[in-house]
């Protein structure tokens, strides 16, 4: 029955028993955590004889390249090819970062202000104001990097096809609208994969900024946990053949493919701006990691061989998510308090909760002994205007941790909802 | 018999002798390379065993930290002990980087930039003038961290003890100084260690800016060629007791120790510049290679093992810097047209030849098939102003090679006088 149809007394009763469930949660003294999209142990331990692929010093030779020493700085040429693999795109259209792609993100906007970019007519640090689009529910380290740099962060709806194009397109209007950050598919946290139409109104944006900078995170990229790879298009060809070459810079890493604290990124995007960025980026750098770029194509082969892998992350993640998603359709389903969707991919559930019950309910997770992403996380400067919005992370937790957790969840969003509801 | 003291014709005759003798060699078609600092292949494979210290999952496991996944962005706690015991400061003040200890530099020059240091006033982007120190010759990459940042680099000269403290002192009065490069150990190209004496004014500096930053980049402290290892002092600790806790930022990396290519890096500060780096740093990634630092963990051990790996390393480089000091004592040291140091650490030996012909050895040294490092790089903006400092790096080629090298350096090196002395 809907909490929404019963009677004050009927609220009240359920109240008590679920205030009962939750002090016995509460009891267990429970530790558990929901908070990142972390592999479990059992997939960083699937990964494991890649510690072992460069062994001898002839393993660490690549063509003419001995990946022990100083040089290639935008990378060795096969994990260019790799990556270029993956993507679909070109290898000389790719720049090969260490360990977190996070940090080619940061080091695009952080040139942008401190340097401008390719079409920049000065640096951002000497405009008055650069705004930046953020599609939201987002991915918080995203509005994090912008927000350090001083932008004015824009929210922009999330629509079951990607961000809302209207919407996209009139902020462009604003020449200091200076970009948007996108995942495209199984966008953080909704799982949403940007239909194509989206992807080709965001092609053919004609922004106002001749530097606009289109973000393309796309970190889930081959990260299916249910049914086949789903493929997507290259977005640096479509956005060439639109007329904006230079507008989008793609990411993508290996750290939910090898080891999260031990893998490989890159940067993609057209020649000019590889070069553009190759020249800024030689100040601060010699090389990355390219004996771990070489580990790393030695072992993941190609874009087959890797999505071969994927299946058995996904054989190990599958069931974590189906225990959440049938745990809310059994509890929280029948109640009318929140909706959420069912990604197959990426590593997060987006949950809805009736307006103004996500602080309370992570509260009393917390509470329980359940960490969980911060309530706004979700949104520029952490402030969800509805205060509705909970990303939940699966994928640590081994399966019967997982199912005490969403259980402390479900009881937890009771909890909030009832109490609400007998304060109206 | 020094050129100086040759009548005209004798030095007619000298020319025409070495002239002969540079065509003759560059009939060769050499290709060698003494251009930086980068380890030889004999270097890289003495660490091959470090490839496989981490084979299995339980392998990858430091105390309660599985190094495999996401987290402690500011390092191991065991990398922070190895590089407190290297260093000899405390492991709370070290925060752990990747491959490039010059991206912990660009990243705190960047960051001071950008947001201000721990007492900026402001950032640094918002002033109007911000001027470096550069004592020089010096570290190329260092002054182009700076160069690019667009600020204004100022040259001080180097003695045999470090820089010209007089002058230091003087310019830290300006409050637009904000900092200053330094190499205190086996100086990049010089060679020369710090003084004690240099060290404890350089301490008690009292710049006018209250965010006065020096660059300690230890790069070589660990790097004896010849003799014993030569202690020096915890430069944290020394300008904590001047009573400038947080004015220094020393660097090291492994890159000279295991592989350059795939090495960690340390920066060590104050517990709260650490603290203040952290935050910003958090913005820009969630974690360094942390598999990798374990790796170098396991392999190095500590500072004893590590000196004990120094001296196998020494034993590679020493023949190599021989060659080019007996070379030079033999083929220059009569002529009076060059001097040159004789460090016993670190990867380079600089040598000043008569005014004016630094730019054309090295032209002629090219065009015989021996690359060297650009005439002047040793100088801020490149410009060496007396053309006279020239930096060889004899660590990459075998000895073999490297006396056909050295041979052509002293060849072309004769010429060039000889053509100057005969043009006078």
């Amino acid at each position: 029955m809907e909490y929404a149809s019963m009677s004050r007394a009927q609220l009240e009763a359920e109240r008590q028993a679920v205030a009962a469930k939750f002090e016995s949660l509460k009891a267990k003294g429970l530790k558990l955590d929901m908070s990142r999209g972390k592999p479990g142990k059992a997939q960083l331990d699937l990964v494991s004889d890649m510690l072992t692929v460069l062994s001898k010093p002839e393993d660490c030779v690549d063509g003419k390249t001995d990946a022990r020493n100083y040089g290639e700085l935008s990378g060795l040429p096969c994990a260019k090819a790799y990556f270029a693999d993956v993507l679909g795109c070109k290898p000389e259209q790719c720049f090969i970062g260490g360990n977190a792609s996070l940090t080619l993100m940061y080091d695009t906007v952080a040139k942008a202000y401190t340097h401008g970019l390719l079409h920049s007519e000065k640096p951002w640090a000497k405009l008055d104001t650069v705004k930046f689009l953020c599609p939201s529910p987002g991915y918080d380290r995203h509005f994090k990097i912008s927000q350090s740099f001083g932008m004015e962060l824009i929210t922009i709806a999330m629509t079951a096809t990607g961000p809302d194009m209207d919407a996209v397109e009139e902020a462009v209007k604003d020449p200091a609208v200076k970009g948007m950050w996108c995942v495209p598919k199984y966008s953080n946290p909704e799982g949403v994969i940007y239909s194509a139409e989206t992807i080709d109104r965001i092609a053919h944006l004609k922004p106002a900024a001749p530097d606009f900078l289109l973000m393309w995170d796309n970190a889930y990229c081959i990260h299916e946990f249910e049914g086949d790879y789903v493929p997507f298009p290259d977005m640096l060809a479509i956005c060439a053949e639109a007329g904006n070459p230079d507008m989008v810079f793609e990411y993508a890493s290996t750290s939910k493919v090898t080891f999260p604290g031990a893998g490989i990124s890159v940067m993609a995007s057209s020649e000019a701006n590889i070069k553009y960025m190759t020249d800024l980026l030689s100040i601060q750098t010699i090389s990355y990691d390219k004996v771990n770029q070489l580990r790393h194509v030695r072992y993941l082969k190609d874009k087959a061989h890797t999505l071969e892998l994927m299946k058995r992350h996904a054989a190990i993640l599958g069931p974590k998510f189906r225990a959440v998603l049938d745990a809310l359709d059994k509890e929280i389903a029948p109640l009318g308090i929140a909706t959420w969707k069912r990604p197959t991919g990426g590593y997060f559930v987006s949950l809805d909760t009736m307006d103004g019950l996500a602080k309370r309910t992570l509260a009393l997770c917390k509470e329980a002994g359940v960490v969980m992403t911060g309530a706004g996380a979700t949104f520029p400067y952490g402030v969800d205007p509805r205060d509705r919005n909970i990303r939940i992370a699966p994928s640590l937790p081994p399966v019967e941790e997982l199912e005490q957790a969403i259980d402390v969840f479900c009881t937890c969003l009771k909890l909030a909802a009832l109490e609400k509801l007998l304060a109206a």
